[in-house]
């Protein structure tokens, strides 16, 4: 299916339909010349067809099937595909497979120690985005302990247009190291996403997002990458030793790869995570950041940053749930709890920059990103917490972030 | 003390202060000449300083506690205010005056009508904006009937600065009639708001709004100007009876003032209230319209067919939530309006201009513009309503609006 359908989007992109066959016989694996790096696609095609090949619709649908193609003809879908299934992923592969491989292995990690806590199943859809790419969620709500968790991984492949480009290239000069802006990029964008509402109020919320994304060259080998990610806690109840040892953790694998991640990443995150409107961040913070690229450090090292900070969740969350989900509480700190979520509902739809594209985004799964919600949510007019509360001391920290380590 | 603020702000602006006090003498009220339109102050002031007269820090300080000053040398806030004091509201007012004492008397009116029919009475806040305007707002939160009715009125007075009005111009090509864009522009809005979430999931949630905006043109007078406004419905359960009267009673008010109106407006509004993301209406719709101006019609006109649609609101809305406040349901009813409700939060957040507009406003005051979220709302993972369920026609017909009369 890969390769007929390939073979369709060639012959509508194509002006010289002819020469298409052509190709097979002069392309090579990931070649890469710098001659070959400029863009010029319809250049290159008219070039071929000195070759005379001739093809025909008939013609083209036996090349769809016929197996197999040389490599630099397909999509980077395609060859990634095919590349899995020839040769398996190991530590050689692109960045691309090894990191769907790593958040695959930590979802399905994640999701069985959630799954421990509650003592119930999560429910996991597998989806394809038709537009390219797709993606695993798994979801349990209405739990014992979760009032919502969703942990989700999705892997994308697309096209970029000239104007994602060049705002891209402001920050990432490899989009484009020549200088020369092309028509379109082939991209690769791969994630894995979560958040957990608890019950009880006295157990915070969390969120988590690690992400991996990558352009081509023109002649199929990468062109620029970037890791991004973070993690945040959202207490309704705030409770000093959890929010240390959030922080402690975090600081502890960031200081693991760059003394001075932590401090930069944790500014980030209370920078990010403001709720500008209402004057206060949404949560107690953890760490955010972007465009980790080769100006910061080089693939395999934020890779492992990357890994190592994944893999800190579970044993860095857990223990703070375990400790607060059967606390007795009242009616009236169920109801904070609900007005904190309102808040939180706020800053995912009005300024998460992720929700807002994701959203805007034609043909995603809508269900996937809202799987942010909590399970419920409740605005009051004009509620203020008491003064001396402990509810008023959350707000106090929210809008005057501490140092917590 | 508006004087003084007046004094100071022009001090702050003007690059000729010494002329500064020399305008006392020669301003008319509203003095309307082709010349004066053209808005260059500076060059204004430098010719005034033909008349010699010497001002100072402290000659500024006397100007500015001297009364009368002539209206011209006021902003248009200070000179509204005047007006009021010195002849009233009439009906030979501007028409700013005439809207802001309009909606008010409104505000008045269906906050006690609700009230009535609730038995619970409004908060009342009455609050000033410190970058200019203010507003009333009223709450009722938890009612017997209404979980959250919010009525509102603002009255901003405020400066657009250049490239707003270059972005208005497109519309309203009286801003800059002579096709010269100024600098900055005073201009007026005032608008009365109301969002009524009753309890019981059988009664919809409904919201109006209207409201009128003028600029001046640089010597005082009126600009451009144009009203908007609208009301639309959001059931959680259908009663095609009530759309059909909601509908029924919006387009007699509309065709008593133009036939063209309803079905124009009625599609604004399928348009309009749209959740993008979720490929639904965000109710049964009513009617939206923007930028009414003097090409659609005349200014008394307009005024005539907003008060008619604003005072059919409570005619309108009443006899159907004292059809359904105390019709039975079921919990299981309950949780699909809650769900309907986060879908209702998903609009005003994510679509809403005006939300979207009222948020990103420094100095706005944010618990007026979120009063429009319901009290309690609720996500559910991939919820689906029952195939051939009253809940599933819901969703059938947000998704293919109806003509409903």
């Amino acid at each position: 299916m890969a390769t007929r359908r390939q073979a369709t989007r060639l012959l509508s992109q194509c002006k010289f339909r002819p020469q298409l066959a052509s190709r097979r016989s002069i392309s090579t694996f990931f070649s890469s010349t710098s001659s070959s790096s400029t863009f010029a696609p319809w250049a290159r095609y008219a070039g071929l067809a000195a070759f005379g090949l001739l093809a025909s619709v008939p013609l083209t649908y036996t090349m769809a099937v016929t197996e197999p193609l040389s490599m630099d003809s397909l999509s980077l879908a395609e060859r990634d595909q095919q590349q899995k299934k020839n040769e398996g992923i190991s530590e050689t592969s692109p960045m691309r497979l090894r990191m769907e491989k790593f958040i695959k292995e930590q979802q399905e990690h994640i999701v069985k120690a959630l799954e421990e806590v509650d003592g119930t199943k999560f429910r996991r859809d597998e989806w394809q985005r038709k537009e390219g790419g797709g993606g695993i969620t798994c979801c349990l709500q209405d739990g014992k302990v979760f009032e919502k968790a969703g942990v989700g991984v999705s892997v994308v492949y697309g096209t970029l247009p000239k104007p994602a480009i060049l705002k891209m290239s402001a920050n990432h000069k490899n989009i484009a190291p020549d200088g020369e802006v092309p028509e379109s990029l082939e991209f690769f964008a791969a994630g894995l996403s979560l958040i957990v509402h608890p019950k009880n109020p006295m157990a915070p919320t969390v969120h988590l997002n690690y992400r991996y994304f990558e352009t081509a060259k023109p002649d199929g080998t990468s062109g620029a990458w970037w890791f991004g990610g973070g993690s945040d806690l959202t207490p309704s109840y705030l409770f000093d030793e959890d929010a240390i040892q959030f922080h402690r953790d975090l600081k502890e694998v960031c200081d693991k790869h760059n003394k001075d991640y932590y401090s930069k990443f944790k500014k980030w995150c209370d920078e990010y995570f403001y709720n500008k409107h209402r004057g206060e961040a949404r949560g107690i913070g953890g760490i955010f950041f972007d465009d980790l690229d080769e100006t910061v450090s080089d693939k395999e090292n934020t890779f492992a940053f990357i890994q190592d900070s994944l893999k800190s969740f579970i044993p860095t969350y857990v223990p703070i749930v375990l400790k607060r989900k059967d606390m007795p509480f009242t009616e009236a700190e169920k109801e904070w709890q609900q007005i904190r979520r309102g808040k939180y509902v706020e800053f995912n739809l009005v300024h998460d920059r992720g929700t807002s594209f994701g959203l805007n985004t034609p043909g995603a799964r809508v269900e996937s990103i809202l799987m942010s919600m909590p399970l419920t949510a409740s605005w009051r007019y004009m509620h203020e917490p008491e003064p001396g509360s402990r509810e008023a001391r959350l707000v106090d920290v929210l809008q005057n972030p501490k140092e917590w380590v």
